[in-house]
C-alpha cells in the first residue's frame, strides 16, 4: 500500500545526491530527541491524562491550521476557536475535524501538510490521504488510538525517543507542574525556561501587577531597581532549580541598551510608576535584555532572543480570541546597530552563549552570519516560526553557513505546542540538513566523512552542547 | 531542424523531474488564456487595423529592450523612441530592428530573451537565432506576415486562444475603444480595469483639472469630499458596464489610512484647493486606498495594489523622453505596518479581494505570505514587473507557497503592452510553475494528483476565480 | 591518492549539467587572471623576498580565518595577531598552524575551506586533509617551501599566470613600490588603484593632517575647495602614471549629493577647520562621491563604490587590536535614493563606469540589477566579501542575470590581500558561474555556443574591458 509519506521525503530528486542523502539520514533517523525550546504544556507530563479528541489534541490550538483556514473565509468560531466574550463556539470535535479534511487541500505545499501526514502515517497508522470521505475513518482511528494508554503523554515521550524537552513558563509561574513532574519519580526528562517578558516588558497587561506579584514570590522589593534585578536573579535560581538552562525573549525588536546603574534606576522608577512614556519604555525593555546577558553570564542560562514579531496585528481578532491567533506578523528587522550596546558589554565573553532568531531572513547572509561568524558570545538560531520550513531550512543553510559555518549554530527547535508533531519536526529537519549535506558532498565541498559527522551534530549534538543540556 | 525555442525550455534538467514537469505542462500547455490585468492597447481590438512595421510593434513600446540597449550606450532615439520636444528621432524599422538584432547577445539570460525567440519561432516560424547577420531576413518575414489578415489584433486574439483579457484605463476614460469593441459585435472578451491614480494621487499632473474632469463626466460635484466619492462610485459602475471587474492602483508606498468621515473632508478640502503639504498628500493617497477597498465591499471590484516603484528616477529622461522610459526603478517596500488601516477597517471581509504586489522580494516570506496567509481579504499577485522571470517566479513559489500555500495566490498576470509576446508570457508561467511542481512531486512533498489538479489551477483556474472573470 | 580538490568541485551533481559546466570550465580554466581590484602589497613584488612562515603568510593575515576562530573561542593573540599596546602575542608559526589545523572543521560549509584546500593542493602538493594529525606535516612541508626560489612573489606572479592585478594605495601613498617595480624592469603588470578615503572622509581619523600632507605632496592649495579638488585631480594623474585605471571609495553609505559651487565650497570650508557636524560630515561624502565621478569622466578612471559595512564594530577590538580585525558587519544599503543626485549629474554618461558592490543581497534584484540595466554609467561589481562565495555567487547571477544581464557586469575580482589564495578564488568564480551557465543551457534558456562565449567574457574579457585593462 502506498504510504502518506514516502521514505524518501525531502531528499534532493538526483539519484547521486538522494543516495548520499538516504545514507546520512539513516544515521541520524533514530537519533533521540533533544528538544531545547518549545511550548508543550508541563500539566501533560504531570499529569499524563489522556489527551481529548482528535479536533482538540491537532486543529484547535494549532495557530498554523486555523490561520489558514480563516484566509480562506473559514470562521474561527467554526473551528472551535473560542472566544473572549465566551460566546458558543464549535465543540463537536468530528465536524470541526471534517471542516479540516475538506479544506486539507489548502496546505498543499506547506510544512503543515508534511507534519500532519506524519502524524496520520506514523502515529495512527492512517495510509489514506486526508480528504473530506476519509474524513471520519480518521477521526474515529485517532479517537480510538487516544483512548489508549499508549498514547498518553508520557508513553508518546518514551515512544517518541525524547531525551530532553524544555517548555517555557512566565516569570511568575510557579512551575508546580514541573514540581509534580519530579516528585513523581518519573524519568522523562522535562526542564523549564525562563521567560520574563510579562515583568520586562512596560507594555504588557497588568505589568505593575506582575511586578508587585514579583516581589512577593521573591521576597524581593521590586519597588528599587536593586530590588528586582535581585528579584529576577531569584526567580531564575528558581528556575534553574526546575531543570532550566536557559531564558528566552520575546520582545518586538532586537534593541538592547547600557545605561549607568543609576539612569537605569532613575528609567526603572519611570517605568515602575507608570510614568515612562513610548521611548522610556522602549529603552527599559532594551536595558533589559543587556541585564539579562549579564545574569546569564553569572548564572549560566542560554539567553534566547525571538524579536520581529508583530503580535496580535488584528485588534478586532484580539478584542474577539485574544493572543496567539495566528495574527503576528513578521516584521523586518535590525541587528547591527541594535544588538551593539549588549554586544559591547558582553559579545566577547566565550562563557556567555545568546542564540540569535529572525523572522526576516534578509538578516541571515547580512547581519547574522557576520555577527555570529566573529562574536564569541552569540550563537543562530535555527530557522524560525513561518521558515520553520523545507525551504525556509535550505535558505537558513545556504544563506549562513558560508560566514557562520554550522558550528555557530545551535542545531533544531521545534518550538512548538504540538506535541504529536514533534518527531514529524524534527524529522522534517534531519532530512533537510542531509539534504544539503548531500549537495555538499556531491559538489565536492565536503568529504563524506565530514558529511556523516555534521549529521549527527545538525541533529543531536548542536542541540545538547549549545543549551548545555 | 534546431528550433530557436526548445520543447523542454525551463524544466529541471534531472531527467525524472523533467519528466514530471513535461506530464504536467502537457495538461496545461493549450488552456485558454485568462489575461486579468495588462495594457494591451483597446484601440486594436476595435479598429482590428494591421500592425505597424516589425520595429514599431517589437522594439519602440517594449522598455525592457530599449532599456537595456540603453544601458549599454545606445541612443534611446536611434531606437524610435519618440522625444519630448519633437525632434527627429529614427523612424526606419528596419534600422532599428537592425540595432537591437546585434545587440540582440546583451539580453542572454533575460527573460525578454525566451519571449522574443518564442514570437520570432512560434508566431513568425523563424528558426535561425537573431544576430546582425538575421536580422534582415527577419526582418522581411515579419513584415510580410503583419501584412496578412492572420495577424491582425483580432485574427491573433483568436490564435493567442485569449478567453478573455483585461485592459487597463484611468478613471477620466471615456471607453471610446471598448463601446467600439462592444458595438461592433465581434465575440473576443476584452474587459477594461478602473485606473484612478490621476484623480486620486494630488501629485499627479494635472490633478485639480483632472477633478474638474471627473466632477463634468460623472455629474457629480467633486468640490465636496461626498460628491468626489460619488464621482468615483458613478465612474467604478461605468466601467464594470464595459466588463471591468477590478480596480488598480500604482501608488509609490502601500500605505494606507482610515481617517473620520470629517478628518478626511477636511482634507480632501485642502488637496482640492493646493494647500495639502506633503504629508497631507501623502495621507490623502493612503486614505483613498481604504476607500477604494470600501466601494469594492460594495461594488465588487478586485482591487489590486501595486505600490513601490520610483517613477521616471532620471529627470533628463523625463523631460527629454517622458514617463515610462524604462527609468521605474523598485524600491524597498513595507507592507505590515502600511496596510494596518486598511486590514484594520476591512481585512477580515471574505467577500472582498484585494490584491498585493511588490518590487522587494524580500517582503515575500516576511509579510505578504503571512498577511495573505490570514487576512481573508487579501490574496498574492504573482512575481511582477522585473520579477516576472524564471528566476523571480521561482523565488515567489519557494518563499510564499509554504505559508499563503497556492490557494492565496492569483496565477499569473502578464502584465503587458506587447500583445504578441503575451502567449509567451503565459508559457513562461506555466512552465516555471509546472517546474515547481515537478520538484515537489520529485520530492514527495506532493502527490501526482494533486499537482495536475495545482497546475491547471495555477494556469487557469485560480486567475478566473480570483478576478471573478 | 584522493586529492584534496576533486577535479569537480562546485559542478552541478546531475550528470548531463555536470558534462556542460566541465566542457565550458575547460576553456575558462587556464585562462590568464586579470585581477582588477585587491589588496595585495606592492611591496612583494618590488622586494621580491621570500614570503615568511606558513603562519604569517596563511593565517595571521587572513581575518576569514581568525574571525572563525575567534568566534569559537579562540584567543586573537594566540593567533599572532598584534595587539595596539604592544603586548606579547603568539610569535611560533608552528603553534599558530597547528591551532588552525585543530580546528579546521569550522570552515566546513566556508570558502575559506574551498581557498585553503585548493593552496595546500595545488600550491603545496599536500593531499592530506589538513588537521590536528597533520599539522606538523603540513607546516613543515610549506616551511620548505616558501624557501625555495619557485615561492617568491614574482615566480608566484608568473606561475598564478596574473596578467594584471590592480593594489590599492590611499591618496597620500607615495607608491615607492609601484616606482620600485616599474624602475625594476620586471615585465609583471602591477597598477595602483586610488583610494581616497582618508582625505574625503571628515570622520577619517587624521583628517586634517592628511589635507594637510595632501596639500604638500600635491602643490595644491587644499585650505580651498578649488585646491583641495586639484589636490585630488593631481593625484588621480600621479596614480594614473603608475597604471591606476580606477578609483575605489568605501563610504558607509552610498549616499551621494550634487550641491552647486559654492555650497560646495562654504561646507569644505566648514570641514575643513572641523566646525561641520555630522550632517556636514555626511553630506561632504556624499558630495565627494560625485565630484569623483565628474573627475572620471575627464581622466578616465574607473570608480568603484563599495558601501555598507559598519567597520570595527566592537570598540573593544578597535583599541586591542585596530581596524580589519574581521569586526566590520555589512549593514541594511540603499542605492535608489542614495545615487540619485550623482546618477541626475552623471549617471547617462556613456563613456563614464561607476561599479556597484554590495553586502545587502536585498538589493541586487530590487536596486542594483534595475539601476545598472538602464544608466548607461553604471555596471554591477561581482559579489563581495561575505558573499564572494559559491552561494553567494550563485544568488549574484540568479538575482541581477535577469534584469541586467551579463553584460552590465564586470567579471571577477578576487579583493584579497592573501596573495597564495589568488589562484583559488579565481577558480571558484570561474566554476561558479560555468556551473551557472550549464544550468542555463540544460534548461535551454542558452544556446551551448553562447555559454562557451560567455563562459570566456565572464572569466576574463568583462574585467579587462570594463576596467579598462
Amino acid at each position: 500500500m502506498k504510504s502518506l509519506v514516502h521514505p524518501d521525503v525531502l531528499f534532493p530528486p538526483e539519484p547521486g545526491v538522494r543516495s548520499i542523502a538516504r545514507a546520512l539520514y539513516k544515521t541520524v533517523a533514530d537519533l533521540p530527541i533533544v528538544s531545547p525550546h518549545g511550548h508543550t504544556d508541563p500539566r501533560w507530563y504531570a499529569l499524563d491524562e489522556p489527551f481529548p479528541d482528535p479536533a482538540q489534541l491537532l486543529i484547535v490550538p494549532d495557530h498554523y491550521i486555523f490561520r489558514m483556514l480563516f484566509s480562506q473565509g473559514v470562521a474561527l468560531e467554526d473551528l472551535g476557536v473560542r472566544r473572549q466574550d465566551g460566546s458558543p463556539v464549535e465543540m463537536d470535535g468530528r465536524r470541526i475535524w471534517k471542516r479540516f479534511a475538506e479544506n486539507y487541500h489548502l496546505f498543499r505545499g506547506t510544512p503543515t501538510r508534511l507534519w500532519m501526514d506524519y502524524v496520520l502515517s506514523n502515529l495512527f497508522d492512517i495510509e489514506e490521504p486526508l480528504d473530506a470521505r476519509t474524513a471520519d475513518s480518521s477521526y474515529d482511528r485517532i479517537a480510538e488510538k487516544l483512548r489508549q494508554p499508549e498514547y498518553r503523554p508520557r508513553a508518546l515521550f518514551k515512544r517518541f525517543n525524547i531525551e530532553v524537552i524544555a517548555t517555557t513558563e512566565g516569570a511568575l509561574d510557579d512551575l508546580r507542574w514541573h514540581r509534580m513532574i519530579r516528585d513523581s519519580g518519573w524519568d522523562g526528562r522535562v526542564v523549564t525556561a525562563y521567560r520574563p517578558d510579562a515583568v520586562v516588558d512596560p507594555d504588557f497587561e497588568g505589568f505593575s501587577a506582575n511586578l508587585d506579584q514579583l516581589g512577593d514570590i521573591s521576597g524581593e522589593d521590586t519597588g528599587s531597581w536593586s530590588g528586582y534585578l535581585a528579584a529576577h536573579r531569584n526567580r531564575r535560581a528558581y528556575f534553574k532549580s526546575f531543570g532550566a538552562t536557559s531564558s528566552d525573549h520575546g520582545h518586538a525588536t532586537a534593541d538592547t541598551a547600557n545605561l549607568s546603574p543609576s539612569e537605569a534606576s532613575a528609567l526603572f522608577d519611570k517605568v515602575r510608576n507608570g510614568t515612562a512614556d513610548a521611548d522610556g519604555r522602549r529603552l527599559f525593555r532594551a536595558q533589559m535584555l543587556t541585564e539579562m546577558a549579564k545574569m546569564s553570564l553569572d548564572d549560566g542560562l542560554v539567553m534566547q532572543i525571538h524579536p520581529g514579531s508583530w503580535r496580535s496585528h488584528s485588534p478586532s481578532i484580539m478584542a474577539r480570541h485574544g493572543r496567539d491567533m495566528g495574527f503576528d506578523i513578521p516584521t523586518r528587522t535590525d541587528y547591527v546597530k541594535a544588538l551593539k550596546p549588549l554586544l559591547d558589554a558582553v559579545g566577547l565573553e566565550p562563557n556567555l552563549t545568546v542564540v540569535l532568531f529572525t523572522l526576516d531572513e534578509t538578516s541571515y547572509a547580512r547581519e547574522l552570519a557576520p555577527l555570529a561568524g566573529v562574536y564569541p558570545a552569540l550563537r543562530l538560531g535555527p530557522a524560525w516560526w513561518f521558515h520553520d520550513s523545507p525551504e525556509g531550512m535550505r535558505r537558513f543553510r545556504e544563506m549562513t553557513t558560508e560566514t557562520a559555518g554550522f558550528y555557530n549554530t545551535v542545531g533544531f527547535n521545534d518550538d512548538t505546542r504540538a506535541f504529536p508533531s514533534i518527531p514529524a519536526r524534527h524529522d522534517v529537519s534531519r532530512r533537510v540538513d542531509c539534504a544539503f549535506l548531500a549537495r555538499l558532498v556531491a559538489e565536492h565541498r565536503l568529504q563524506e566523512e565530514e558529511a556523516f559527522s555534521l549529521a549527527r551534530e545538525l541533529a543531536y549534538t548542536l542541540a545538547k552542547e549549545a543549551y548545555r543540556l
